[in-house]
Order: structure tokens, then C-alpha cells, then sequence
């Protein structure tokens, strides 16, 4: 093994990163010392002892300056305490969003914490919620899928029938249509644009068993319809039910939360949420749409000339900065990484860029690998910030070439009737005493 | 929209998949039918009505052949009735292996249930564990991080410190290197191979830090502490921290659990599982390892001549079958898509071979996009079984050109004195019954 010290190796080296950035950051520790007394810390460390004696022992003297904590000091929980791990009680503020006045409502969501969420999967305990007719507890050796209609074969499915299918994976984003309404200002991510999270999800081509059952020559829809209380309904275009849809099973790796469909959800990727149906429990193959009161009453764009835009299936290009976002505060001026997540549903996402001056000039950021097919995306953008007050915001770009608009520029076309499909930018707004709000919601 | 029914749309169309899997696979269905009772279902479901009426109405008259179940007759569980979800009653037994002598034992494991998981990650609630002092319950606001030897300017972090310098998100397999003994011959997937798994992790990259502090030239190992009651403590080569070593404070979007190291951990891709020391809180820069309990008596391969190994980090090439595998049962001849998991420490994974005829030949399998350096990848395989009692086994090759090796061959040089870097092929035995067993166990 080599030392390697030169200046490759270090911040100068990365050559995603302007050397301002560089050089902020470089200072920002240095200052942080300073301010807030590390510098003493960092003498103390100094004259710590060499490393660990090896074996169990403590690893320093009890003289040394660098403490051994508490937890150190005795033995921890046992292992296999937990055969289902949670997550640590100093996170137990960490969940989903839910309105207060919605509490224990069958129809309404529950929000991702966008700003506590790092990377592009979304852990299961925390990806949004939509109901129409609350969470069903179903015995999966009773769930059964009907395909029928213009089919040669009618078919009836046990899960087990479902999981001896060939499989697939893949990690995709869903985000519910009403995310959010166009006068709905959240004062954190969340509550901004928290009905969106990404997981990988496994399951069966929808393809391969509607080619089970043979689908007619007349065939043009497929109405999917769920195992809740709603009967959830949908009407989805053959064309989309051939391609790429999924019958899911799994969710990161395990079966599918209640929450998220238990034991069988329609996964469409890139379309709006509430048709990847959950607890599916019948495909009926159809020459036309069965105008359910979900696609027409509900989840149709109401213009402003009031004619209503119908089957808008496609989540478009969208982003948001999730740090530093609504509700948080810069402790202080110097380096900062802005950090975000972008999505479309029409396929990659290929470029985001990111204006730290109220929308007046705008950087690329830089997008984390892999950059995957109607999935979230990561990016990032450092920052160094003067302490100035200022507006940052983020807008995305996809491989079709859709740039995502501003809010003003969708409901100059739109209007404000409608609730659904208002992916703007998001502009945050920084105080000079580092606090972050939502620059659309007026200081009182 | 437009109605697509030529065949290129059915199974035949499927490029990757060999003609006569694609027959195995229509066969399937119609045979199950005919043996299972479920042609009596598929007929009342042709007289089944038509879709749902527009609306939460019930979808079908109440003497409709398709029951409606009892829990689309009544509303479900509140929304947000878990502000953090959990699996559903059904799947309680889908936990973390605990072997049952180790109960409640501080330096112990308990492994991922391989053969109940889909896709590549691995949800955080049952990521393999393996503790030397127990799971230590660490309060972020007190932790620190220092850094300090043979560097410029030694350093003390807070973990707020930590959050601010720029990160990276990666989907990195972590694997034990006692993934099993040599004589080890689990029953399951996971008793066999389960201290294995993978997540997205996110971080900051070590280099930045270190050139933070400004390594010496003299520097060549960093020494690595936990805050653990076992101190646990490894020599890591500081090439590999100035290459692909992260900090760690996120896994798959939230925070660490805790026994995953929370706050902060280590995690150097592709090394041996415990060299990512967890609960981190010293990086000594020096220029020479120290030699602690963990790289001496323990974790190195003690050779037939009585000769240790040390210092062998990278987990090899190595894959298993998780369906069907020990402990399942095919219910009947016909199409299976054997499923499994493959991975290596020295990048990505390359091939993956299926024989199941007791290795008398090895045919291709798919793997699915995308395929990550140093993540676990899925592999699927179609196989007709017609009923006859065989061997079904995996061998992965990586993109240095490795291939996974048999247990004999590996034995063959290194004996059975060792416990580490076993990544022998797991061979599964299927009996004419269709019960899956480890071919290594004889039957009793």
C-alpha cells in the first residue's frame, strides 16, 4: 500500500466542482472551528494517544481528552433483539407527514419527509400514502386476480399462481396526481411535494399474463379495479399495459406494505399514481374506457374555460431542493451542498439546474449514478453562501427535452381550478438569519 | 390508443428467454388449471359481469360467481394510522435468522431471510447484523468523530459537521466474510449465505475529509474505532480510504438504524463486512496497521500448514440460488424461474451460470438492469422441471474474469481450519416430491 498525498487526492481534484466551491468549503471548517470553539477540541485531539490497543480494551486512558461515551462503557442490546429492525429512537421524528385535520380519515395521505431523505429509494416504513377507501388487511391465500373480457382465457389467480411467472425489477418513482394543488404552499418539502417517493419494486410483466390470457383483437382498455372499500377504478390504454406495467409483489426487497397494496399492486410507471391500482383484484379487458368516478368527477384537470382535460396520464419533468428546504436554517454562511431530487414520468432525467439568486442566472447540478428510467434522481449543487437573503430553486430537464415550468407559467395555461398535476418549481426563500421558507407564502 | 394482439406482443416476442422455456411457461398455467380446480374457477369468472360501475360502488352483483371478499365491504385502517408503516400481519415470520443457542448474545449474527427477498435491496428491517459488543444506543448530539496521527491538522466532527460536506448515494452489497464456515451447511438460503445483503448508502467520500486534515507522507493505514462496547477495531489500507470509502449516516433514504452503526459508519465497498467499522469514531492516520484482535486471532484464514492469511479484504465473486431453494417445495413439474442473487468485491458482476442437472452442464442466466459495481445483482433463470430428482446450483464470474469456485476446489487449498472467505457455490437438492434441500447435508 502507498501513501498518496498529492494534490490529486484531494478537494482540487474533483473535477465535477468549481474551485470556488472548493475553496468555500476548504474555509468553511476552518471558520466553523474558529466560531464555534473546535479549534480547542481539535488540541485536545492532538494530544490523544496512539491508536487502540488491540482487543476489546477501551481505547483510550481515562485521563484522555477524547472521552469514552457511555455507550462504550457497557455492553449494547443483544443481538437479534430486534428480529424486524426499527429505526433508532433519536429518529422517532422522522415520519410521514399527515394533515391535522386528517387524522384518522379513510380518504386522504400521508406525506414523505423529503427533507430527512437521502439518495433515491425511499425506505418503506416512510413512501407516501393515498386512500380512497383506508388500508385493507388482506390474507393473501384469499386474494385472488380476475382477467377477463375481451380475452380468450379468463383467468383466475392465486398469489402463488402470480409469483411462478417470470419476474422483474425495477426501481421507479410513483407520485400522486395532487402534488400538490395549485394553491397549496407547504411550508416543508413535505408538505410541498411529499406524495412522491421511489422504491424498486418486483413483480410480473403485465404482458406476459395478459399473452396468458390472450387478449382479442378489439381489445383497447384494461379497467383495473382494487380489493379496498373504494373499488378503486381505473381505465389504463392497452398500449401502456403492454408495455411496461407490472404486477407487482415486492417492494425493496420485501412483500408490498399494506399501506402500499398488500398482496398485489398494478405498478404504471411514469403515470399518475392512483391508477397503479392496489389490492388488484380484477383486469377487465374492454374496447373502451369505463369512465369511473376516478377519471372523471376526480382526478381530470379543470380549466379555466371550464372544459376538463381527461385521461392526463403523465407525470411530467419536476424537481425540488430537499436541503436546504422549508422549515430548516443555515447555521452560517460559507459552504453549503444544496441537495434535491428529480423525476419524470416520461423517461430520464437529464439535466437540473439550480438558481441560488431569485432566478437570475441558473448551474447545472450534478446528477447521481446511476441515472435511472422514470426513477428519482439525485442531484446536488454546492453552494457557498454570503449570508445574503436570497431565493434558491431548482427546475428539471428530461430526455424528451421538457423543461419543468414555473408556477406562474402553468397556471397562465391552467388556471387554478384544478388540483392535479402541478409540477413547478419549487422556490425556497433564505433570510439573511439563514431561515428557509416558502418563498410563495407571504411573510405575515 | 391502439389494440395490439400479433404475437409480438405475446411470450414468443420475449428476446432473452429460449423457446422452449416460453412453451414451458404456457404449458404451465393450463396444466396447473387442470390438476388445481382451476378451470372451475376460470369458467364462473367468464360469467362474471362486467367492470365496476363508475364510482365505490361493489364492483359485482352479490350472486356474482367473483365473491366479494370482506374487505371491500367494509372501510380499512385510517390513513396515517402508522406515521411509520410496518409489513403486514401476514408476513411475520419474514424476520432476520437468529440461530437459537445465540439469544440474547452480545457478539452474534442474525442473517437476511435471502430465499423470502426480491430484487437487490434489501430493506433496512432485515439487513443482516453481526455485533461484537451488542448494539450500543448512541445519542447523535453527543457523537464524535476524530481524526488525528499522521495528518496536518488533526480533527473533532459533529455529525452536523459531517452533514455538510458534500455527499455521494451508492448501492453497495455488505457481506460478512464468515458467510458461512467451511463446514457450515445451512438448511436455507439464509442459514447458508444470509449474512449477506445490500442497500443504497449515503455519505461523505473519506478522501474529502482526510484532505480536510491533510495526510502526511509518511501515512499508509488508517486506523479504524467504533463506539461499540467491543472498540471494535481494523487497519484499513489508506489507498482504499482515498479511493471509494464513505462515511456513512444514511441507508435506502433514512437515517442508519442502529445496528447498522448509528450514527455514522464506515463502509468500504467490496471488503470484508466487518472492516466498515459501525458507530464510528476514530480514524487514526498512521504507517502501520495495528494489529488489534480483529485482523490477528480473528478474521484470517488459517491455512491446511497451520499459516494464517491476513489482510485478505475483498469478498470474491459468489452467488445462490434464493427460489427454489432449501426449505421450499415445487408444488408440481413444469415452469420454474429459478431465482438468486450474485455479487463480488472487485466490481460488477459479469455472468451468471445455471446448471441443473448436478453440474453436468451450465447454461447463461439473465441478469437484471441495472447491474452495479460492487451491489448485489438479480439473476433469473426459466427451467422446465419434469418431475426428476436433480441438483440445481449457481457460479458467478465478475469482470476481472473470476469464477466463483466449488467447495472442493476451494477446500482443496485451504482446507477446513479457516472460517472466512467461503464463496463456494451452494448446490440445492430437488427430490421427486419437489422438496429443496442443501445437497451438502446427507439424508439422514
Amino acid at each position: 500500500m502507498q501513501a498518496s498525498t498529492d494534490s490529486s487526492l484531494g478537494l482540487d481534484g474533483e473535477a465535477d466542482e468549481p474551485a470556488t466551491a472548493t475553496r468555500a468549503r476548504r474555509d468553511f471548517l476552518r471558520r466553523s472551528m474558529a466560531a464555534g470553539g473546535l479549534l480547542a477540541a481539535t488540541a485536545a485531539v492532538r494530544a490523544a494517544p496512539a491508536a487502540a490497543p488491540a482487543g476489546n480494551a477501551a481505547p483510550a486512558a481515562a485521563d484522555a481528552p477524547l472521552d469514552i461515551p457511555a455507550w462504550t462503557r457497557a455492553p449494547g442490546a443483544a443481538t437479534g433483539a430486534q428480529l424486524y429492525g426499527q429505526p433508532s429512537a433519536f429518529e422517532k421524528s422522522v415520519v410521514r407527514h399527515l394533515r391535522p385535520n386528517d387524522k384518522q380519515y379513510i380518504s386522504s395521505s400521508t406525506r414523505s419527509p423529503l427533507q430527512e431523505l437521502d439518495g433515491i429509494i425511499t425506505p418503506n416504513g416512510l413512501f407516501y400514502e393515498r386512500h380512497h377507501g383506508g388500508v385493507p388487511a388482506i390474507d393473501p391465500a384469499q386474494h385472488r386476480l380476475a382477467v377477463h373480457g375481451l380475452v380468450d382465457a379468463p383467468l383466475l389467480f392465486t398469489l402463488d399462481d402470480l409469483r411462478r411467472f417470470p419476474s422483474e425489477s425495477h426501481i421507479y418513482f410513483l407520485e400522486c396526481s395532487g402534488n400538490p394543488g395549485y394553491n397549496v404552499y407547504g411550508k416543508t418539502a413535505a408538505e410541498a411535494n411529499g406524495l412522491v417517493s421511489c422504491a424498486e419494486w418486483t413483480g410480473v410483466p403485465l404482458r406476459t399474463v395478459l399473452a396468458e390470457a390472450g387478449v382479442q383483437s378489439k381489445a383497447k382498455w384494461v379497467i383495473a379495479e382494487g380489493a379496498d372499500a373504494a373499488a378503486m377504478t381505473r381505465s389504463i390504454p392497452l398500449d401502456k399495459c403492454l408495455d411496461d406495467a407490472l404486477l407487482v409483489y415486492s417492494q425493496n426487497g420485501e412483500r408490498l406494505r399494506p399501506e402500499q397494496g398488500y398482496p398485489l399492486r398494478l405498478l404504471l410507471p411514469g403515470f399518475e399514481g392512483n391508477m397503479s391500482i392496489k389490492w388488484l383484484r380484477r383486469l377487465h379487458v374492454t374496447d373502451a374506457p369505463v369512465f369511473s368516478r376516478e377519471e372523471t368527477s376526480k382526478y381530470t384537470d379543470l380549466m379555466p374555460d371550464g372544459s376538463a382535460r381527461r385521461f392526463t396520464f403523465y407525470m411530467e419533468a419536476k424537481s425540488i431542493i430537499t436541503a436546504p428546504s422549508g422549515g430548516q436554517r443555515l447555521a452560517q454562511p460559507g459552504f453549503h451542498e444544496i441537495r434535491g431530487i428529480a423525476w419524470s414520468g416520461r423517461g430520464k432525467i437529464t439535466r437540473v439546474e439550480v438558481s441560488v439568486d431569485d432566478g437570475a442566472t441558473w448551474q447545472e447540478a450534478a446528477l447521481q449514478a446511476p441515472v435511472l428510467s422514470r426513477a428519482i434522481t439525485r442531484f446536488r449543487f454546492p453552494w457557498n453562501w454570503q449570508g445574503e437573503p436570497t431565493v434558491i430553486q431548482s427546475r428539471a430537464t428530461d430526455e424528451t427535452g421538457y423543461v419543468q415550468p414555473t408556477l406562474e407559467a402553468l397556471v397562465a395555461v391552467r388556471g387554478v381550478n384544478g388540483t392535479y398535476h402541478n409540477n413547478a418549481i419549487t422556490p425556497w426563500r433564505v433570510a439573511a438569519n439563514g431561515e428557509v421558507t416558502n418563498a410563495r407564502i407571504k411573510a405575515s
